[in-house]
């Protein structure tokens, strides 16, 4: 028997947890599942998208029943899932553009800021909340760097030289990033106590976690069958 | 040692949970293990039926514990199990129509309806009990406008367009869904206190949830077997 305890109607910080956790672990079996449709080119990044989905299922199930027992936004684990799955996003778009020549380095590069973007982030939000804008600050440089390397760097060049279905999931990919992961910021201007600029939002957090878990599922899941579908239509021209 | 406790013979609902798990997880097994024997179009209808099921195999055993611990129906948690099972039925709709040219609109449209009709049903039910009338109807309303569109709208007129097997499975899943997804509304409008039309049936909630795990277990391993020999006669066939 699970160690279950009695749940409010009302309670959407719960029903988002139970649904997320849910979601994931079904895009993860289909994810996996469908690996072996695709030639072994493909095979790679479907699987990625998978992992990603994965470590976010077992994550949820865990946040859940943390918020079930504690209560309690579980900010805590949001950075050991994104400290995870974010290097794996990155890993991702590397793998797409590998065809057209992508070099391990852009790959580490973008590696490299997401865990800056994720460490001063953490730093800002648990360890030094004195100092939230400065280091959220550091963290949105870092963010920054990555939308400017996909939107019009190194990748966006290797992206208009695949051409074709690749640079069509790659500007689907690109606002994912953009629009999708600004959720996360924002979320930390608006719970930072006492307000980021100064100015209090009065948004209180479980409202937040309500939005974190709807966002991590469109970006996760999205993301993996933006790249599903790429290898679909990959694999089918063939 | 799992964490169980003694649960009494008569314990109708306790049994059919159980039942219920069991059978929803020997199915995820079937669909997810069978996936090898066809070919890759229709592998992902039979991976979908699969998700449909395992993501309700999980969520049984959560329920079933539920109901162990609480001892009252887990009305919430059925929300969270339909409101991604129903709109993956709605995506069958589209994987087996998209031979006969079906448009990604058409899923869009269904599951945009499925999940009107899921949250002001939850609205109904869960939080604004008072106003349980006029929710079930907005409900009824976005339930009537799917079983209209596969009937005799859009979906239907693919489904002649594509004939043999493809038209005979789509007429079987049509049944389903008028007469497997009715018991819900029943239910909804039976297990109303003091009754949905100023009338009371006397029918205690126990009694629903005998129903409702019944019909789940027909709806969604019928669904997806449906859904499995269309795929077999199909490969068959090629
Ligand atoms: C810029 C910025 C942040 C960005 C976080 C991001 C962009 C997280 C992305 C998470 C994803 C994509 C999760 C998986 O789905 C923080 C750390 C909140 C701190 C404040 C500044
Ligand atoms: C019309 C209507 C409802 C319909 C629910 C349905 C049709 C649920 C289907 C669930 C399935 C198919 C589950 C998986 O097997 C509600 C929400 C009870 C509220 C009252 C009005």
């Amino acid at each position: 028997l699970a160690d279950v305890s009695k749940i409010a109607n009302d309670d959407y910080v719960g029903f988002t947890f139970f649904v997320g956790s849910m979601a994931m672990m079904a895009a993860s079996a289909f994810f996996f599942l469908s690996l072996n449709q695709f030639d072994s080119k493909w095979r790679t990044s479907v699987l990625v998208s998978g992992l990603i989905t994965f470590i976010a299922a077992v994550h949820y199930f865990y946040m859940r029943d943390y918020w079930d027992a504690v209560g309690e936004s579980p900010t805590f684990f949001r950075y050991v899932d994104w400290v995870l799955t974010v290097p794996l996003m990155c890993v991702e778009f590397f793998l797409i553009l590998r065809a057209a020549g992508a070099k391990k380095s852009l790959m580490w590069k973008l590696i490299f800021w997401s865990v800056v973007m994720l460490v001063t982030g953490y730093f800002g939000e648990a360890v030094q909340p004195d100092w939230s804008w400065q280091w959220g600050l550091l963290s949105g440089i870092a963010y920054f760097i990555i939308v400017y390397m996909i939107w019009f760097g190194e990748a966006k060049k290797l992206a208009e030289k695949a051409g074709g279905n690749v640079l069509a999931a790659h500007k689907v990919l690109c606002w994912f990033v953009l629009v999708g992961w600004a959720i996360y910021p924002v979320g930390y201007i608006l719970g930072t106590p006492g307000g980021l600029f100064g100015y209090d939002f009065g948004v209180d957090a479980s409202f937040m976690d309500v939005v974190y878990n709807i966002g991590d599922a469109v970006n996760k899941i999205g993301f993996g069958l933006v790249v599903y579908s790429l290898a679909v239509k990959s694999t089918a021209k063939a």
